[in-house]
């Protein structure tokens, strides 16, 4: 990160930027780099041309073109959706160009963190008992029984459980019986119940649902046991009974669940969700890149790390096939691109339409501008390979999962991939939390965080006050091994986490 | 309705009818009418064949052509998916021919209930308090209001007020700004903002979201006011602060809702949406034709009934279009029909495949089959209006508002267009329960009702014993009064209407 302040309230990011951005609001004109006045007044975040840009010549920041200029553009101009398009242009994948083997830390040199060892080997930094539903159908009755259990005291005996969390959603029914939207919640539904967060599950139904519990039983070949549970509101003779009758399954979860405590395990074990939200333009140069430092350490330690949202890596998805292993991992991520173009067609839609409204109030004026930003959260490590939604991760190192850019759906996704911690970064200021999985937020810049302290578990808007990107990366890394070691975030202690499980719907609702 | 029980265990719905309809599980070998012997196994509720029918033949059930026989079949077989097909067969509108005025009976006649009068005229059956989300980033702080709320014994002093209720989901960003998909989450949450039962509303959202609560008031000119509230989270400076001035203005909200008492007013301002759920062979026999009843009465005391579910009636539109008003009605519904062919094919679906796994267990083989059931939920008299999913239901009288056949999807779209009171048939048993309109659950068969007994409020299984679908209706129309007049339905004493805000979907996620 080549930041360098031209003065107390702009930064240029890169040598051949022909951008300057605004650390602050500033007014017509204030004098913001020799020579150079601001013509209009831009709020904080937001671009100024440091130089004349002609019609149809590039805007270049991060060293790299984020649009082209729509009309003149005077030095002092700011620079954003009225004066700025994009253009196609051509993308040179180069794949496996940059590809470097990761040099692994030797497991006794990787840090350590206390977690929760499963049966089946895998590592949980948290101890919840969930109780998954099918469909909406019964999800008044999955919260009855979490409420229940919360509250009865029930929990008292087991210390060295986290809680019973309720995963209810709005789909399960009215929709096709096969083809991809019944994949995707087949997954996500699976994918929960194997998180490695959760030391029991019950899986509640209505019983005449689309999507059948006993079918996907036969289907997995999976076996009800002491740690997972599944029941439908029709078979157990309506809502009472079914609360009743889960309670006592409940019960004996817990008794499981908490036999288990937490013991020395290295940090290779962490899976780490990378997430954003509510992105401005200080997400691309102060909490994503940080992150991005924290990933290589986690790599480095031997863990995964899972950068998602594909829409939000759209048009800079050159910038990962030049890092992927190898041509198939590249050719796995452009298929999915391709996809998401014919996904957004045929719902009427087109891919560069990505940034919010409060995307742009932040400063962001094209999906290639929050791409280059947002694709920084992955840090510098080989791409090892590319997932679909909710599919097992398997691969350790940096790996990419395709999801959408919003937030629920997109953690929903990767926690179901097997996350264990997730890390969100936020300009605007996102209250997001999750269950199983931790989230830990992390604020782009100081006033967001000043404003939402207790919600932000780390400001990395002192990044603009000379805080290094490397130290701010360390910090979040050492962050990482406290909460996966049970230190709560801000989002826990807040109780977030019950109204976050959003699978990704498609196809029709019928 | 022809019923004439053949003998103690089957039924012959119509004269023409080929089939007859198992009343219980019936064993191989039983005579099941005079010379006719049980050739297999049958479930409670499926078809018999009561005559040969060729390949290719008609199966006649109510009378109508339900499907074709896709292989010969001999008389006492069992009639279900393995020989039976759909083809697409002629369909003949005949807009408005069978439309005729209705009798409305003078407002001193009419039948009344206890309710409660709102400032813009309209009558209310509830009295909650409500926070709507805009986004699902909102849902979290929107739960932990209503919590602490109804917690707090804040409410205690407000003994005219229900409850104050949070209506979260899964949408609001990561999706188009305009469009179809928008247009749905926009009416239906100024629909939900509208309904006479909600004496106040918090609107909350998180502040960069797509779905931006600014850019709606300004577009619908809307004021804030002492029974209605906006705020984001990221205005509000966090979690902690928006729920601490939320719960200010939730108790501003109460005194101002709980002025309002229970008053006595014509039935002819109660609109009822119509729904099924978890649908059997007995839906079309018992339940629905009752509700029907039911609808006819409320229509002629001057009030509404919304018969929704397009889906579920594909394939019976005909049955509607004849009753439409006139032929602009009937087109309304066809464009609507069209519309969802387009949206099914779209998303890689079709329109035959609706019956879902649980219906098809209960006996119901082909849509035509379940539709002819279904559509019996809306009477007979004249269709006086047609409306798309969530928009404000205007006219009185019979009408239509097209929705999903999903639950929890389609009452969200009628409470959405001024729903005050919902009935809700179900044959495998449906725990469904909403908020802000009580909603009544009535069974289609005895055995469920006995087993479900704490979920549904009416058995409408005594028809099968001789009650007549006449008297049923008449009790059905009685038990609405009561519960519009504050009697409590079985779910509501549950506890049921916190989870099942599920707007219709549409579109890209992004
Ligand atoms: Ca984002
Ligand atoms: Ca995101
Ligand atoms: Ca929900
Ligand atoms: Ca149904
Ligand atoms: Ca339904």
């Amino acid at each position: 990160m080549d930041a360098t302040q031209t003065n107390a309230r702009t930064l240029r990011l890169a040598e051949d930027d022909n951008i300057l951005v605004a650390a602050g609001k500033i007014e017509p004109g204030a004098e913001i780099a020799q020579g150079l006045t601001l013509r209009e007044r831009i709020p904080f975040g937001h671009k100024i041309a440091a130089r004349a840009i002609a019609t149809g010549e590039p805007i270049v920041k991060f060293g790299q073109i984020i649009g082209f200029a729509s009309k003149p553009i005077a030095p002092g101009d700011w620079v954003h959706e009225h004066n700025v398009e994009m253009h196609d242009f051509a993308r040179d994948y180069r794949f496996a160009e940059a590809a470097r083997p990761v040099n692994v830390l030797p497991v006794e040199e990787q840090e350590t963190f206390q977690g929760f060892r499963r049966a089946n080997g895998r590592a949980g930094t948290r101890n919840y008992v969930g109780i998954l539903t099918s469909v909406n159908c019964s999800a008044s009755v999955a919260r009855f029984m979490a409420e229940a259990a919360m509250r009865s005291g029930m929990l008292d005996a087991f210390g060295n459980v986290d809680g019973v969390v309720s995963f209810t959603h709005g789909t399960g029914c009215g929709m096709a019986a096969s083809g991809e939207g019944f994949e995707l919640l087949k997954r996500t539904q699976w994918g929960y119940a194997a998180n490695p967060n959760l030391g029991g599950v019950l899986l509640v139904g209505l019983g005449c649902e689309v999507f059948q519990i006993g079918r996907m039983k036969q289907l997995y070949g999976i076996e009800e046991s002491e740690t997972f549970r599944t029941m439908t509101i029709q078979d157990s003779g309506g809502t009472k009974k079914t609360i009743e009758q889960g309670l006592e399954r409940i019960r004996e979860m817990l008794v499981a669940a908490n036999k288990v405590e937490r013991e020395t395990i290295p940090a290779s074990e962490l899976t780490l969700a990378l997430q954003c939200g509510g992105s401005d333009g200080y997400s691309g140069i102060t909490a994503n890149p940080a992150l991005g430092v924290a990933a290589d350490i986690l790599v480095r330690n031997g863990g995964t790390a899972i950068l998602s949202e594909t829409p939000e890596i759209y048009g800079a998805e050159h910038l990962l096939t030049r890092r992927a292993k190898n041509r198939d991992v590249g050719e796995k991520l452009i298929e999915r691109i391709k996809w998401w173009e014919e996904y957004t067609a045929r719902n009427g839609g087109e891919m560069n339409n990505n940034p919010s409204p409060g995307n742009k109030a932040g400063g962001l004026t094209t999906i290639l501008e929050k791409s280059l930003g947002a694709a920084a959260k992955g840090g510098s490590t080989t791409l090892n390979a590319v997932y679909e939604y909710a599919e097992p991760v398997t691969e350790k190192g940096f790996v990419f999962m395709d999801t959408p850019g919003y937030d629920p759906v997109s953690v929903t996704g990767q926690v179901a991939g097997g996350a264990n911690v997730v890390c969100f970064t936020t300009g605007r200021g996102s209250a997001y939390g999750c269950k199983p999985a931790p989230s830990i937020k992390l604020a782009t810049n100081t006033p967001m965080y000043e404003r939402m302290r207790e919600d932000m578990d780390i400001n990395c808007g002192d990044i603009l006050d000379g805080v290094s990107v490397q130290e701010k990366g360390e910090e979040i890394f050492r962050e990482i091994l406290a909460v996966a070691s049970g230190k709560r975030s801000k989002s826990e202690d807040l109780g977030y986490g019950d109204s976050e499980f959003v699978p990704w719907q498609i196809g029709a609702v019928m």
